[in-house]
This record gives C-alpha cells, structure tokens and sequence, in this order.
C-alpha cells in the first residue's frame, strides 16, 4: 500500500473478527514500530505482546473497561523505557523525547498495520498503575499505549479534521507586536 | 512509495541544496501530519511554516546552535496545544495525549517526506523559551519538534536498530515471581 493512502486510509477500529494474527504479522508490526527515529538512536521502547485471554481481560478492565480491546486477538502494550532516554539525556529525555519516541514507533505500527489489512487502536486512556500490574512492568519502564490488533469486523469513517488552515501559521504562531 | 519502504528508508537528513520546497509539497506534509490519530480526535497540533532566512537562524541558535537548521528552505516547527489536550483530558491530556498526538502527526510528516524524496530531520534539541521566542507562541501552546525540509544534499546510513528479541516480550515484561 501507497505512504499516502496508509495515512489517509487508517482508521480507528474497536471491533475484531475470530481470526488469528499470525506470528509473521506481529514481527512486521514490530519492524516497523522500530524503524522510527529516536533521539540520539537511543530506541526507548518496548513492546509487550499479549494473547492470553485472562489477561487480556484484566488489561482492558485496566484500561476503563474497554471491552474491545480483550476482543483483539493480539494486543501490543507499547511501553516507554524512561531508563534509557533519562541516562541519554537526563530529565527532557525521559519526560519528553522518551514519549516522542515510542509515539511515532506507534504510528509506524499503525500505517504498517493498516499496509496489512490488520485493524488497530490507539489506546491512551489507561489506568498506568493497573496496567503495570497486568504486564508485570518495574519502575522506569512505562506503560505509553495500548494497541489492540485483529481483523476488522467494522467499517467506521474517517474522522472530521482541522483545516490546514486553521492549523498552518506562518513564519509565527501570532503576529509580533 | 510503498508504506513499508518509506518506513525502512526514511533517514535523518542535515545537509540540503539549495533547490526550493513548493508551497504544494508543504500542504502535502501538512495533510499528511493532520491525519494522524489524536486522543478523542482532539487534533492538538500546530505547525508553524518558517522561511525567513533571518529567523530560520534565530531559530537554529535556539537549537544549540544546529546550522543545518537554517539550511533548510523551509523549517515546519511543530507545536502541542496544551490547552486543547486539557480542556479534553486534563492533565494526562496536557502532559502525554499532547506530546503523543503531535508525535505520531511529526512521523507522518517524515514518512509522506520521504515519499517525496525531501529530507527531514527531527530535533528535540533545543532551548523550549528561546524557540518559544522566536515563534512567538503564547503559554498554552508548546513548541516539540523543528523539522527542517529540502531536498536531501547527502546519503546516510540506516541507524543500527535493537534486535526484535530484544525489545519484545511476551505476555509481560518482566516473568512474574
């Protein structure tokens, strides 16, 4: 599939059919999450894969009982790894770039996922201390994203946009008084 | 340019000819960026569009003095509204959506950049007050990222990248005692 077309044609999508993700599609979504740029190459992130139903069940209680997400037959828990980025680059790294970094590893899973057919959503709303108690993760990795993947069993549209102008500012965001 | 290639060929571009972007390739990049997926499609981004020379230096000192910065026909700096993430989603929204949402609007700038054949590359590295300065943006409005844009003056390499085995984990992170 086209760049463009990925971009444009993602959707957010909350329903899943039966069918399994294979392993082969899982390690895509996993070599493009990694291609994305990184401050100082530093790579903060971790990807915590899930199948198992019981605990796919406690993740999405975790997550504001979200019942679609146990419904994906895999789901990714994108984690941000606060200890590498704070080490590189003290406290903007580890509250910043550390957040950047795994953000745009998450939409490169996205468009890959979408490249695929898969379907996928970008979960924010979480609980940190439930969902770290579900995956089992220490202090200084955290918990960013949870992405349900599956086959899509809905059709949604594309959501309303900002213009560009209303988002496009030229050389300032106000003009200078 | 097919998804998958412009994730795995994109690079980190710091030197530019002097060829000219076109206003169409900006838009371009802007549509892109716009399509991204945002926490209750709140949409907290800004772009500020910079082609004067003079500021585009102003802007490069704020950076710690990265010149390759003011090099570039065109430098997009790209902005998280606090204040939109927080009216939706308080302070998780203000501290993390905001900075996740205009991430994942940054990569899909890099990505349609690529496809482009321009050369970008994201710079987290900079004095926040000094940049806020020089694009004037109000409190409220944060500056995250300087991507500058042209057409790329040299090859790099691809950054060596984690292995797969090492930044994926199965179930949980860490086995449970």
């Amino acid at each position: 599939m086209e760049v463009f077309e990925a971009i444009k044609t993602r959707r957010s999508i909350r329903a899943f059919t039966n069918e399994e993700v294979s392993e082969e599609e899982v390690q895509k979504l996993i070599d493009a999450a990694r291609q994305a740029p990184s401050a100082g190459n530093i790579q903060p992130w971790e990807f915590i894969i899930m199948k198992n139903p019981q605990r796919k069940h406690k993740l999405a209680v975790a997550a504001l009982n979200q019942t679609f997400i146990e419904e994906a037959p895999v789901v990714i828990v994108v984690c941000a790894n606060e200890v590498r980025s704070g080490r590189g680059y003290g406290a903007r790294g580890a509250a910043l770039y550390c957040l950047q970094d795994t953000a745009a590893a998450t939409q490169n899973m996205l468009l890959a996922a979408c490249a695929l057919e898969l379907g996928t959503c970008w979960v924010g709303a979480f609980n940190e201390e439930e969902v770290r108690k579900v995956v089992n993760v220490p202090r200084g990795i955290r918990p960013v994203v949870i992405v349900p993947v599956g086959h899509p069993a809905e059709k949604t549209r594309s959501a309303p946009k900002r213009s560009i102008t209303d988002i496009v500012h030229y050389e300032t965001f106000q003009e200078e008084t």
